[in-house]
């Protein structure tokens, strides 16, 4: 069946056999680069995904919440990195969770945080593994792995020994993002390579051991070439992958796994506008594309089976619980291909976003919007 | 107690007594122009909050989804219009809500639309509610007041009585957003009421009876001077205010209820960057201030119990889980202010979008950070 009667939209679609193929893609890239892929949980926050996501590999994720941590864990994850600046105030969840088995790791990049782990765990009595955030291209947090400062925060968490363990390095090369060409996302992914790994290297010429050295966003994972040094590789939307992917190069628009089915509620033929009822509720308010040389507004729209229209339409703008859907070159659309009631996809331009205005994945086919499964996802805290 | 010792962040918190002088002021707003205020329930999506925004007054609200109606009806709201246009596959939904009791109203603007409440009705053996939605700028949905559409849309509804019953017309000028003057948001809130009354008056010449005359949007609630032909005045974002209404002159920043409590987890001195825990999960992805001639990045930044810092701190980006503050001017802050650990408010840009990123109001008294409840609400279809 094809037919989406019936089906209420808004309504988030999930391809499956493109969900399958994204995921094979990444795991052999990195296998192939001699790395272990991490896969990031942010952007699905559902372990029917993840699960997917780590194959027959190690089950070892990344989360950017704690209440990821909580639900991972509760789903027979053990091997978890907390990939978000540790805080006192979140040391007793991150302890709960200790002792509840799971071998999750912080990350910090301050002597001031250090210290509070520190004292925590000499409270608490437990051991908390550690990975030291290196800022390899200023794009957000992380201490400069060429800085006094990595080697005096290597020293003090190596001291720590028995509340801290210090496992190693992390750096996320968020500029990668930035990039508009291909030449210069491997440029950003060897020096994500380059300086994690100095990072390390100077550590352990300061007679601290380092075991992880943990990179990654899903444009360097992509375009890396060499990952020598490097232990382990995060990536979350690659799993999805979004307009943006797209317009990085990273990936074609038939890579999209994700789309949000929505239904036609109106037509303003004087200003060639048809009007759904997919707002920035079901699409984000995410305009990742406006930076990038293709805008593509609120996202790319799509037939209700997924494939190409005969007119290139973007949804030109978005309230709460309205899209407005126009041709790119301003042209006035053949209205009636677009009847009241008739339905269409939205391709996201920000997977992570768009997926976190929804509670759960309406799993379908290729060119199929019969939902065959609906896999929970959750968002918050 | 105004410590926040122990609140995990991110946390939305809502001031009541900011919220409830908002609620007074436009309920005597149009109260004294002789109107009823219809609460739009959109912003809020709770029913502790819509119980406030009622008062003594009908209990009458807007919604923009059928969830929001089910819910509303749940909790003994009867009188609800659903003022996004209809289509054929929500039609048994407001079906289910008419039977159990609920004084449902549908909104369309299409022949189209019009035959297919009317068949759907016929066949379930209901009378639906319904207004016709006008256009009175361009900005969206709706039909032109002065055209003959509204006119064959009023005789075809009017001659399907005992399936439809058409109420009158409704109307939203969103085009007030994009106002940079006081004179002009009163030149849109008149134009409001003037096209919506002529459609009302241009339908009953036609001999089609109009009761219901509904106009409505927080900027044009706030600048009304008159409202003559006019019964009802819907608004939402007013219970809260946020950054762009303050950009519009609706209100000042002691006027903006709805804060996101962030904590720190960084800094990056050679940048003057503080790193917080309040990305765009918690802040949403909004940016409705960068078209404003004063644009707050992704909030205005406000120490822990809602008051002004000594330094102009902006959220200049988010990521997922991380929200970057910087000063306005490029200065660098005095970090040593900004402890890790320590906590501030960012005031958000459009409180709508940042609410939809929660599931709960912490409802806290002016100048403190005790939850003294939490008030659920709810997102999705």
């Amino acid at each position: 069946m094809n037919s989406s009667d019936g089906l209420q939209t808004p309504l988030l679609l999930l391809d499956q056999s493109i969900l399958l193929r994204n995921l094979e893609r990444m795991r052999g890239h990195v296998r192939a680069l001699g790395a272990q892929l991490r896969p990031h949980a942010k952007t699905a926050k559902s372990i029917e995904v993840l699960r997917r996501a780590l194959g027959e590999g190690p089950r070892a994720i990344a989360v950017s919440t704690l209440r990821e941590a909580e639900y991972f864990v509760r789903n027979g994850v053990r091997d978890i990195l907390y990939a978000v600046g540790i805080v006192p105030a979140k040391l007793p969840q991150v302890a709960d969770l200790i002792r509840r088995g799971a071998d999750l790791t912080v990350v910090l990049d301050s002597l001031e945080a250090a210290s509070a782990v520190e004292r925590f765990a000499a409270a608490a009595a437990i051991e908390v593994p550690v990975l030291i955030e290196v800022d390899v291209d200023g794009h957000r947090s992380g201490v400069e792995p060429a800085s006094q400062l990595l080697i005096a925060l290597g020293h003090q968490l190596a001291a720590a020994r028995g509340k801290v363990r210090l496992r190693g390095v992390m750096t996320h090369a968020g500029s990668s993002y930035e990039c508009r060409t291909i030449a210069s996302l491997q440029d950003v992914a060897e020096l994500e390579r380059a300086q994690a790994t100095l990072a390390a290297n100077r550590l352990r010429a300061g007679g601290v051991s380092v075991d992880v050295v943990s990179v990654g966003s899903t444009p360097t994972a992509t375009f890396a070439r060499r990952l020598d040094g490097v232990t382990e590789v995060r990536a979350g939307v690659y799993m999805f992958n979004d307009l943006v992917m797209a317009g990085l190069g990273v990936c074609t628009l038939e890579d999209i796994a994700l789309s949000v089915l929505v239904t036609v509620i109106g037509h303003q033929p004087r200003r060639g506008w048809i009007i759904t009822d997919g707002g920035w509720t079901a699409l984000s308010r995410d305009r990742g594309t406006a930076s990038q040389p293709l805008d593509q507004g609120y996202g790319v729209v799509r037939d209700v089976l997924g494939g190409s229209l005969p007119e290139d339409l973007i949804v030109v703008s978005t309230n709460q619980e309205h899209g407005i859907l126009a041709r790119r070159d301003g042209q006035s659309p053949q209205l009636e291909r677009y009847p009241i009631g008739s339905q269409l996809r939205i391709l996201p331009n920000h997977a992570c976003a768009t997926a976190s205005q929804h509670a759960c994945y309406h799993v379908v086919e290729h060119s199929s919007v019969k939902p065959l499964e609906c896999w929970p996802r959750f968002s918050g805290w």
